[in-house]
């Protein structure tokens, strides 16, 4: 397990009482807690160096722009990208999936007669972008179902995939469930099948090793502020040839090569698909979140958390009428519920004993609806919870079961 | 004219050495800097309540929930909006135009037939996206021209209106020039012609008061990073009445009411554009940056700087060669060249003296061409620049130009 100790120190906020209880922060899948590394390299930003990027000839502009731009490429080592150009940062997962659906329409490669495939263990950011793609061209959605475990059937998988297939959408980890999709071998059946590949991994950064080469998908969508990053910056990866040949989507400052009122000409990658001023903090304080995250290594994040998921897991479990959702192996999140409960109300109650876990569909309503239920309760871990959050857990839910069942 | 003592505190980077020289900052207009208050406010979320916002049970979710929603709550104050609902955080100046563009190209209510009306002073981000609409509708753009001083041509404007505009977009403040167009007479003759009317108020909202519902408008966009708050971070002002009658945008979580893979129903403003985690720290940071200038006040703001700007163009144009684009009333930014002189040399050159600005085409290309440049020498000005910072600039082009002619 990792040294909480030397961990907890960049921590400021895990100090916090609440209630008067110390704060368990057990709600990390919606967003992690930050530690002072990226929060001094954003001060160290404002405070030495700020001033906008690419256009400028002083010193800062100098400084700020090689700054961002060592961001990208740190963002690129961290992928394994072939290059920085096919790093684009973008706003978050969202943003970055809604670049990708957008500009597949507007290239108008896909039409009536052609299917996007997802997945029922989607989060709504990927499903909505697709299902607007499908109003807007005539395409199909078609959703790959799931087991009993949370688990996508693999032979439904393989039936669907078809020469129509022209997207695979797919969530490398389940923010509900935890579920640890295998996007190695799908993405390589559905690009057999001609289809272009995106991978969300907003769940998966902050637990799995990317690697985008050897993943072989084209396009990778995740967010800073899932893997101990601020809000407002996240990153699109994106295959050179295939962003090359598609549209741009927003325009403005930056992505063009020169604007006349007649015509205007786009420039190259990334700056093509970065319109505008970006978050240049953002973007600095990602490289400074991944670093940190390195320096730990993802290995031992996801080794210590696997136990912390497997002892909540066990935990949980000899709790009276606690079901789990999702399978044994799970990376990040676990999901339960107790029978008679309504999942708000062992949020609020557990909360009063200072623990903070989600309640509710966690964007993924379509799921809930295949497991006929309104929503779970999800505890999701991050590098800096320990056993002791894992027992915190597990007493509030038994003390609270008692008290509402 | 404002105390710089008091306010000089506030910007620690005021302090640094560039090339052994003070800092003189004069590169605004691209960005600001940022006081400490804007700074710990970042700093208090993430080290007291960082959590993800609107779906959370728990504690610090609903004390960052909270704050964030006070946040929309200070901008819609700023703004005299009817009502927070109205104000949609977005990225950045460039991101609101382009959802406002979106929308309307996916609305159906724009054709062939149609005009979009800008002008020619406008900043690239508020001109490729209607090039953009116009290619996707077969609408036609149309273009307000300007007279020798940089000044819109009222004359033509009134030509160029008819029941054909369908939008006006225009900057409230040339980024380039420094020209403030009147805004609320020109968006009172567009609505009369049943425009819609967008302004972009990137260069105004850190010079001048900005009130919704007196000047008319159906949609106001502006960046944080121009107005002392981070980068990542706008604002996008809609007319409740315009933006619900609008399709939604970039689909995700939050900006649904419920999602099934069949259909898909969509929430109430403002969340129906606000797809995914928003910038929950910039949106809390870009309220304290308004709460600051509003201690100050922009009326003192303005006049603080409107007499910097004056010292400057007297004082430049006491150098020989020196030309001075735009009108002798000017906000914010002054642009200037020195005959024979190439901008990017002038700005290398008064860099190594410590006077930061910015040369080129300040991603204005077309009023670039239509003054016969490809670019200009632009001082931009801030609420801690004093009449120093002016003597300092001039003497540093004085120099240069000796060097350079």
């Amino acid at each position: 397990m990792l040294s909480s100790e030397s961990i907890l120190q960049n921590f400021p906020i895990l100090d916090r009482k609440i209630n008067g209880h110390p704060l368990v922060y057990l709600d990390n899948a919606a967003t992690t807690q930050k530690p002072l590394q990226v929060l001094y390299a954003s001060r160290h930003y404002y405070e030495a160096i700020n001033s906008n990027i690419h256009r400028g000839t002083h010193f800062l502009a100098r400084l700020a722009t090689e700054a961002f731009e060592q961001a990208r490429q740190t963002v690129a080592s961290h992928l394994n990208a072939d290059s920085s150009d096919e790093v684009i940062f973008t706003s978050g997962t969202t943003d970055a999936i809604n670049l990708v659906s957008s500009v597949l329409t507007l290239s108008g490669q896909i039409g009536k007669g052609d299917e996007i495939l997802i997945s029922t263990l989607e989060h709504h950011s990927n499903i909505v972008p697709w299902q607007m793609l499908c109003v807007r061209t005539g395409a199909e959605l078609k959703v790959i179902p799931c087991d009993e475990n949370g688990v996508l059937d693999q032979h439904a998988f393989h039936e669907l995939l078809s020469n129509r297939t022209k997207v695979l959408a797919l969530g490398w980890v389940s923010n509900a469930f935890g579920t640890v999709n295998p996007v190695r071998e799908m993405t390589a059946a559905a690009k057999k099948a001609g289809a272009l590949v995106l991978i969300d991994a907003a769940q998966a950064a902050p637990h799995l090793k990317m690697d985008v080469q050897s993943l072989g998908a084209d396009f990778l969508a995740f967010s800073g502020h899932k893997v101990y990053a601020p809000t407002g910056i996240g990153v699109l990866w994106g295959r050179r040839k295939v962003l090359e040949d598609l549209p741009p989507w927003r325009g403005g400052g930056e992505m063009i090569k020169e604007v006349t009122f007649d015509k205007t000409t786009y420039n190259d990658l990334p700056f093509k698909y970065e319109a505008g001023t970006p978050n240049i903090e953002g973007a600095i304080a990602l490289a400074s979140a991944l670093d940190f995250v390195n320096a730990i290594g993802l290995d031992e994040i996801y080794s210590h958390e696997n136990e912390l998921i497997e002892a909540a897991a066990d935990a949980l479990s000899d709790i009276e009428g606690v079901r789990l959702y999702g399978p044994d192996d799970r990376a990040g999140a676990l999901s339960f519920a107790i029978e008679g409960v309504h999942h708000y109300d062992l949020g609020t109650l557990i909360d009063q004993m200072g623990v903070a876990v989600r309640t509710g569909h966690h964007c993924c309503q379509p799921l809930m609806s295949r497991f006929g239920i309104t929503g779970t309760t999800r505890a999701s871990f991050a590098l800096y919870n320990t056993l002791e959050s894992v027992a915190a857990l597990a007493a509030a839910v038994a003390k609270a079961s008692k008290m509402l069942r």
